[in-house]
């Protein structure tokens, strides 16, 4: 066998664990490509935006990574097309010859073309998306301390969150643990009535990748920690000063939040289907072109009932283990294996004791699953100083109500609301021409 | 008493200091303001630029510690300017009276208005500026591994220094360890011999708060490392390709990092003197006016040999404590005590496992002064998780020999050297016309 040239794109969970397989074949060479020098540990990308953790302990140097497998390289850019005929994928200007090609560009944030959600929102695929909502938020509380204007303070301090899936609930649930936990003790100046958590749903319930029962008692909870559940509402609008519903309905907000959607980020070469994902054999390769494989989130193969496979971490894995078995034995004349699914269940957690967990016909809540998500979300964070150090940060956070992280980097500006629309040049919105002597 | 009215300015050693005495007393009411909403451990700042900690980690908030603290609240804003006769402190427009005003906002980067240095210098006081040069050198490792243009590698591969004090000896210092143990290991692709680390000081020795035999020491050691010292040596101008030097001579670098100096951050309504500082009595407060005390690095007072005090932390320590100490007194109708400045010495580290201290007539070096240094800093930085935080990573780095935190948050572009001065059109910086087929 002649030294071949496997080429990853993403170095998410599918582009990790297809180098592993890759690297213990001498004679292929793999060049792992990514827009970023982390791979991101994204079930708990919500711990950032919430400052919970910091972006190293979910964020891994793909470098350090690397370094085990001295078969792999790293390149850091941007691809940007795929010609299948010449079998090379451009990255930043730069063609890079295959052999084969394996596709793990995962999704982002999807705003459906609704207005003023791609600029106003605040997405939370991305590292740094978590960070700026993260920023957002610690903005928004230091400026409600010091406004004389009730309806701004009331802006700043209701936090929106649209779409009720994983991302959504999870963000709802750590919300409201620190309103009631850590908004009395650090900001003093605030009436924590005024703190609103709105949680948006199109559907007629919350969890769907859930059964009916679990996704019930999330609901529960999350109203009884005073997350204000808006079911069946659809946003049509989000501006710079809240949300529009298809109601007419509008929630006056700095902080809109969308987690409603995403999209397979895709490139130039590739055939989408729906939310731009790529249909394979299930092989895993492309129909077309069995040199060019997709997996992860970016994979549209059939599941059951008809649906693809859900766009969360498990397949991805596996997915990524299974293409690069494909490689290694379509380099060794063997036949190619079929891709099945092994569904480990289903996990989200609602607070700092409190979690729903579905695996198989186990259906577990409260502590219990709770601690079977911190066991298996610690298990799977990549590199044992991670572990730990995330670990020690919740076990802090755990026992002290405290929230580990809280530093400010890029202060945000609010909108000023103009209550006198005759004389817009007159700030109303502080009393700057009295002295304060609190 | 009154409920008298304290506003400090500063939330670094001499301002969170002050806090803690003033809170002893129930008739005092304390604003503490501060632009960022952290107090940031300014040395272990190199630490986080050279990717060995993690920004909350030295980055301690504000409204944590002030929760122990019931007459005390927090104000994030600039503060702007102060109104002596009114006795009031403009922050961000607000104005606000004060019975009692201290001045700690201590300094940041000078550039002397040199040509290029405010542009294309990177300062090392604040915390961002600490990430922008970690993302630099981050990026710069990225860019030199695919540019096939030797002279544009050389540039992305030199890390100049400006300026021989603890802050450049010491990012000398760690900066020469992650060449020798991070890079071979991390970038394969890189030669380490290209990479260079210039420390460059206009005085004839590094390390002037220093013996002669200390500083001899620490420059030994660092040539040792390969770090290339330039004694003597004036820089004239930074530009987008580099440093010149006094003598003519110019150094084509991409991370040009200005460590040369610093200025009072004053504000209107303060008379300064030498370096922006301001002069006061031996008490602490302005000759003219006993309600504005002046502490930290703004503090001119005469030390020894005419000098003033040296602008580190300790001072800072002390002399937020006085000042405290002397509001109350003067509230109490008691005399006000005079400024006496216990030197506890002075440390610099200068690798994993080496640096000099000098605590009165006790010269030490090596391990024996690093770990004397080590408990030092941990001892001072303020909050447990984080001392117990720094320390696990600081061991993970030790005995790995390895650097915790390399997440690049915002990738740098640099330029590109035109070869060819008749067409400056062409690109031949990299080979994108060739396929490359590693």
């Amino acid at each position: 066998m002649s030294n071949k040239h496997v080429v990853i794109l993403g170095a998410g969970f599918a582009g990790l664990n297809a180098v592993r397989v890759l690297s213990r074949e001498s004679g292929v060479r793999v060049t792992l490509v990514d827009r970023n020098n982390y791979h991101l540990f994204q079930p708990l990308l919500y711990q950032v935006a919430s400052a919970g953790l910091e972006a190293p302990q979910i964020a891994f140097p793909i470098r350090a990574y690397l370094r085990r497998y001295k078969n792999a390289r790293f390149l850091m850019g941007q691809a940007e097309g795929i010609d299948p005929a010449a079998k090379v994928v451009l990255v930043e200007g730069k063609p890079i010859a295959y052999d084969y090609l394996m596709v793990g560009t995962g999704t982002r944030t999807n705003n459906f073309g609704l207005p003023g959600v791609a600029q106003y929102g605040f997405g939370m695929k991305g590292l740094e998306e978590a960070l700026r909502i993260r920023d957002r938020i610690l903005s928004a509380c230091e400026e409600a301390g010091r406004t004389a204007d009730a309806e701004r303070r009331k802006a700043l301090l209701t936090f929106v969150i649209v779409g009720g899936g994983p991302t959504g609930a999870e963000l709802a649930g750590i919300f409201s643990e620190i309103r009631r936990h850590v908004i009395p003790r650090d900001y003093p100046e605030l009436n924590i009535e005024e703190v609103r958590i709105v949680l948006i749903e199109t559907g007629k319930r919350i969890l769907d990748a859930f059964t009916v029962s679990s996704a019930q008692y999330a609901e529960d909870y999350l109203k009884h920690m005073g997350v204000e559940l808006l079911l069946g509402q659809r946003v049509t609008e989000i501006t710079a000063m809240g949300v529009r519903l298809g109601s007419g309905h509008f929630i006056p907000s700095f902080t809109p939040i969308w987690t409603a959607g995403v999209t397979g980020q895709t490139l130039p070469g590739l055939t989408t289907v729906r939310g731009n994902r790529v249909e394979t054999t299930p092989a895993l390769h492309l129909p077309a072109d069995s040199s060019i494989y997709i997996a992860g989130d970016m994979n549209f193969t059939q599941w059951k009932d008809g649906k693809p496979h859900p766009q969360v971490a498990q397949p991805a894995i596996q997915m990524g283990l299974l293409a690069a078995r494909n490689i290694l034995r379509d380099l060794h004349g063997q036949e190619k294996l079929v891709f099945h699914y092994k569904d480990k269940g289903n996990m989200a957690t609602l607070g700092r004791n409190n979690a729903i967990a579905e695996i198989g016909r186990l259906h577990l809540r409260g502590f219990v699953a709770w601690s079977a998500w911190l066991a298996v979300h610690l298990y799977y964070l990549i590199g044992f100083r991670n572990r730990a150090l995330v670990l020690s940060n919740w076990a802090y956070s755990y026992f002290t109500y405290d929230f580990a992280v809280r530093v400010l980097h890029e202060r945000n500006n609010f909108p000023v609301i103009n209550h006198d629309e005759r004389d817009p040049f007159v700030d109303k919105t502080d009393s700057r021409n009295e002295i304060e002597d609190l």
